[in-house]
């Protein structure tokens, strides 16, 4: 890994705010060497952190701005207030001024959208962006989206959206052609999913180079991990991602307690804990944590807000990735190559022999 | 338990028909003697279970056909071929002539309702029918809706939902005003909501008897249990369900197969099992099998296709406890009375003081 990643950090994101973020930063940097930081914040919070971090203090570059976004507050009132200066718009900003290759940010989602949004427009071809996310499985994590950007979905978004999703797990698991699901219910010939089949239909006939349309996947599928990218709007994907991960915690603190009650199931506990701890390591969120904002000319991670430093690592981690194996020119690759069979979704011909 | 509780049941219906169904007849008859039968199916299948389980045979009237509704049918195709004699219309049939109570059926879900909705038809005042499922949480199940029969909802179909399902939930726990939340993301200022946040100001400002409306309410919090009844529209909510039991599915998969890795680990699962068995009574989904079609004139039970007969017995319980304590009448009572809060939904003016 020769070459240097620049990760612009909105120190301030989050609801623990630099006490993770920069913790954060720290175990990113001891996995990826290659990583230069540009840390936005307030100095009397972040700079005692570096301080006591030589490495870390050593890579990065450290920028004071008193303002930052709250978590609470809305998109509209973050743009008008934290415009030009916040630590979350100040991060954009160094990807937009290509200071750096990635921001990563613990913020808020709807303000942090909005900005990238506003400051880094979408792509050519890119009407509205998307939230992708990964989903862990029992095979390695899914890349599921939209998971809230965009509401409601027509056929051409949802194929824009696969191949941006596809584009994503090319660069995470270096795939040549992963596998793509439309995410649907089993009720036949219900009214409302006419968008979903018809952008079944236009994935099925292009036959596209760099992902291989597998058909409809249902909620109870995804999870097997066979599936490597899940398309849906993003209230459903939201909601989903948001109801399978509280089912993962839900269970898992129901098991603990249920393990401490008795001395016997203490025992039990003690000998079987390194099950948990593979249990743990494959299946809680936390560790898929990154949600990667896809469509914009610029590359923006969005970390869960109430994760810790660990967690926090690993949407640095994801940062560094999606910019080490370049997602950007390999979304734009595919959007290049898929117009050609693609060309307007309405007016697809089909037959691709390859 | 004087009053006798009469179901009309599809035993063809279903991945296993009759081994599984008739069984789970038995089963839940074994708890609720008031409970007398009319079974619809094949005579070749169905008799000789019955000769083999007197009591059963005695609580129940055998009717016999020879059509039965395929699991892969499309419903215009049911309707087609198995109106008027097939085991599943019929079973719909003895509701609709008062025959019988409740209709239970593990056949296929878009025909189950295509059949119902054509033969039934919707109360006054319900344009579309909806399927309300439970989902299982570290409390009691919740009663969530809409799980598939509409796909998109208005506010006021979002209102109706709410409503029909407080009426479940009173049915099912006794409750006097049941705690309702809308299904939401958190996200602000998302284009594509208006629909939910217009539900929402219409259930808070009509400040209804029968339900106590909570406000949005996020995937990840559904499994805590402290909402009584999840709204939503159809789409979201089949496939958030459905994210929720693979991920109860997988998860206990992979910590069973990490728990029988080393002697040590089998060790610990065996003086540890009664945790197991206590996670798997209260978070399998098998064990809160059971969809209720709300909306129509008449109470039709879903069991899922490929459940056990165990599963199957939880699903005619569920048919049981709904006819006894009368959830047409309370739905209909709900109807009543909160049309007189609600008038029509634009017009809502507020104030109730209760």
């Amino acid at each position: 890994m020769p070459d240097k990643v620049r990760i612009a950090l909105d120190t301030m994101g989050g609801d623990h705010g630099p006490s993770v973020t920069v913790l954060g930063a720290e175990l990113s940097l001891g996995r990826h060497p290659n990583i230069e930081f540009i840390l936005f914040g307030d100095r009397a919070l972040v700079e005692p952190l570096l301080e006591a971090r030589p490495r870390l203090k050593a890579a990065s570059r450290f920028v004071h701005t008193e303002v930052s976004v709250g978590m609470d507050e809305k998109p509209s009132q973050a743009l008008r207030h934290g415009r030009w200066k916040s630590s979350m718009w100040l991060a954009i900003d160094a990807v937009k001024k290509h200071d750096a290759d990635v921001a990563v940010s613990a913020g808020n989602t709807g303000a942090l959208m909005a900005m990238a949004k506003f400051h880094l427009r979408t792509m050519p071809g890119i009407e509205r962006p998307a939230i992708a996310g990964l989903w862990p499985t029992i095979r390695r994590p899914s890349v599921v989206l939209d998971l809230g950007a965009s509401i409601g979905a027509d056929a051409s978004h949802l194929v824009n959206l696969a191949m941006m999703g596809s584009a994503m797990a090319r660069v995470l698991y270096g795939l040549e052609r992963p596998n793509v699901g439309l995410l649907n219910i089993g009720v036949e010939e219900v009214k409302g999913l006419e968008e979903v089949r018809e952008a079944g239909r236009l994935l099925r006939e292009a036959e596209l180079p760099f992902l291989d349309y597998k058909g409809f996947i249902e909620g109870n599928s995804i999870g097997q991990g066979e599936i490597d990218v899940v398309v849906t709007e993003g209230f459903t994907g939201n909601i989903a991602l948001k109801a399978a991960e509280g089912t993962a915690r839900q269970l898992a603190r129901h098991l603990k307690a249920e393990m401490t009650r008795t001395i016997w199931t203490k025992l039990g506990y003690l000998l079987a804990r390194s099950a948990f701890r593979s249990l743990a390591d494959k299946m809680d969120p936390g560790k898929a944590n990154g949600g990667v904002f896809l469509g914009l000319n610029g590359i923006v991670i969005k970390s869960h807000g109430n994760t810790d430093a660990q967690g926090f690592a690993y949407a640095v981690d994801i940062g560094h990735d999606m910019v080490h194996h370049a997602l950007l020119a390999k979304i734009g690759e595919m959007l290049a190559m898929d117009r050609r069979d693609l060309t307007r979704p309405r007016e697809v011909g089909g037959s691709r022999s390859s």
